[in-house]
């Protein structure tokens, strides 16, 4: 796997029971991944020497993240490197005017978009589409709402212009909420897809994944189901694909993708039958996959968020002590506010119960100040999944 | 962790997500724990000197099996190495006469045993118990059936003498079943146990374990677990006590007993909300112990031994499309006929269902001649834990 961050090692952690040799090519010998993966190269993944390098005798390579140059990827597979997914499936989880162009003329349901150059483009593109707000996004390397500038004013959309990277211009959707799922298909063509579940964002990171999604329609999780599947196979990848989307009056549309191990797919860990990082494992050896049942009737992830606060050891006891049950998911990163340094995964019947301890125990792993969310009372509400009248077949649960 | 076998490996798996930085003393780089683990240190637990070395900067150290000399592990305890268990606690582990002893002592039911240097005790013995067949064991170094004997006459009997090492003798026990129980306890005091647990050998080597016990009555079960944390806490034990159990005219007598993760708890993996190997580490870590519950109905564990076929890639692929809910474990052992080279669990609400799947699993797995054993047909009955009129409390399930 190239890159070493915590998707790498997770999967690490996957390869072990499957007596898979998994090796990472990291930044540095600290890299998340690193820390415990027993064959670790460090090395640039904007080296074409050392990716060659690296693959050497691997019977399969994959990604930890969209960020290997493209033509990189187009040498490797001109050497017969087994990359999974490849460079022409991958050029659509780098590019996202790419992605948007590829996905419209399959007609897979995606927001209002076109290129940005520039400002008039952008004024065009806002009269065509629903007015102000719009979205400007990098068309390429942007991550947790890195990339992505939501601009209220022709002023406010100049001024990332301004930062001259190539930008694309996206409709806002006014959405009633963010759903996310991930599929599964290997070369020799096996196709799984694993339950819809429900994201809650703040400021662009992810916070919370509630799985399954709860009280959304079943007609719209078999489409979202069929929607990811049918991508995979159009797109010709190999290994996981992630789609996030957006449930917008009541339709579906595809917000981002990603083709690797997400983190809208940690609660497979524990909550589903196959995690997702063994799943992926799986896929890119092309071994038979996994069955993505739920093994728990609910399973609720929430993402621990640095502080400031460095004893980690100090609240990782505290957490233990006052939740047996929980699952406790750290990554060895060092402190930095806002970053992803783990997760938490809490499982069973109870979902209000289940947000309220996950919500709790990451709220308290976060370093410093951030302790007080760990009260219950700032447990917000979730997006509504089926608003009234909107979704007759949607039941909460 | 001393000792680099399939144990250390799949607790090196289980200290990935606490973040903890796990090392391994391995006898060879080629050892199942070393190839997954980040900092594996080649050594021989035989040497006090490898052995300070190996725990310079460790938190705790802990054991992978019973076999590091006692001399050594009280010299690392005068000089405040953090053992768990300590030396004091692994002696009952390391000594089978020892263990019986204080077992006895403290009321704990047993099979009768006495020391046996030489025949005339053995006869003796023989005359105050049960009589043929008795049961000679090394006292030291035996596992998996290696250093016990069935002898059926003084003339092998006086076969094992001749083998120049320390025995002792027990009363064979004509046992309905042979039960397992995982207690484990902290430094801090804290203690849990799993459910108890059904354990089929044969030819001494434990093939399939079955949680929790069929038919089980409720009283012996939680008689069992008393026993097992009642025995934790009399003995010192930190960390985990596993305690093989005969039932024998609706009594439990103690088996063996081992203060490190246990075959018998494999199926935690996935069939408990927190692992044995977890369980571990936080326990000689200090850290507040898991929920022990179930995380399935039942779970259903085969043991997968070595064959003659070297084309376990194949073997892997086969079973993983014959049925991808199967969780299989591979140690990247290399074959050799009979020994464990990995296991499978079944979980779900069939419990007839998942000893076949399990059992199949593993048999297709083994390398070679015994395939057949994959048919279904084949499949043993469970020994009786609750014969008809025994265990008026015992229901099947």
């Amino acid at each position: 796997m190239v890159g070493g961050g915590q998707l790498a090692r997770m999967t690490c952690q996957a390869a072990i029971p499957l007596g898979v040799r998994f090796r990472v090519l990291a930044d540095s010998p600290a890299d998340s991944a690193a820390q415990v993966c027993a064959a670790t190269t460090v090395g640039d993944y904007r080296s074409l020497a050392d990716l060659q390098d690296f693959a050497a005798g691997c019977d399969a390579v994959t990604f930890d993240h969209e960020h290997v140059p493209a033509g990189h990827l187009q040498a490797l597979e001109r050497a017969s490197v087994p990359l999974h997914p490849g460079p022409a499936a991958l050029h659509h989880a780098q590019d996202k005017l790419a992605m948007r162009r590829h996905l419209t003329g399959l007609g897979v349901p995606c927001p209002r978009f076109a290129p940005a150059p520039g400002l008039p483009e952008i004024i065009d593109f806002k009269e065509m589409s629903r007015g102000w707000p719009v979205v400007l996004k990098a068309t390429r390397g942007g991550y947790d709402g890195k990339g992505v500038w939501v601009c209220e004013t022709p002023g406010q959309a100049a001024e990332v212009l301004g930062y001259g990277i190539d930008l694309m211009v996206e409709e806002h959707v006014p959405f009633e909420a963010e759903l996310a799922v991930l599929a599964v298909r290997s070369p020799f063509g096996q196709g799984a897809v694993y339950p819809v579940v429900q994201t809650v964002q703040r400021d662009g990171i992810c916070r919370e994944v509630l799985a399954p999604a709860p009280g959304l329609a079943p007609s719209l999780a078999r489409e979202a189901e069929a929607l990811a599947l049918r991508m995979a196979g159009e797109l010709g990848v190999t290994g996981l694909l992630a789609v996030e989307l957006f449930l917008a009056d009541g339709r579906l549309l595809v917000n981002e993708l990603a083709m690797r191990p997400h983190n809208c797919g940690h609660w497979t860990i524990e909550g589903a039958r196959t995690s997702q990082f063994e799943q992926h494992l799986r896929a890119v050896l092309d071994l038979p996959l996994g069955v993505t049942a739920m093994a728990a009737p609910h399973a609720v992830m929430a993402n621990v968020l640095g502080g400031s606060d460095g004893d980690m050891l100090g609240r990782l006891h505290h957490v233990l002590a006052a939740d047996p049950a929980l699952r406790v998911h750290l990554y060895g990163k060092a402190m930095r506010p806002g970053r992803k340094i783990g997760h938490v995964t809490a499982l069973g019947p109870d979902l209000a119960g289940l947000r309220r301890r996950a919500q709790a125990g990451a709220a308290y792993l976060r370093w410093g100040e951030a302790a007080a969310e760990a009260e219950p009372a700032d447990i917000e509400p979730v997006p509504a999944v089926s608003p009234a009248g909107k979704l007759g077949e949607g039941t909460r649960t």
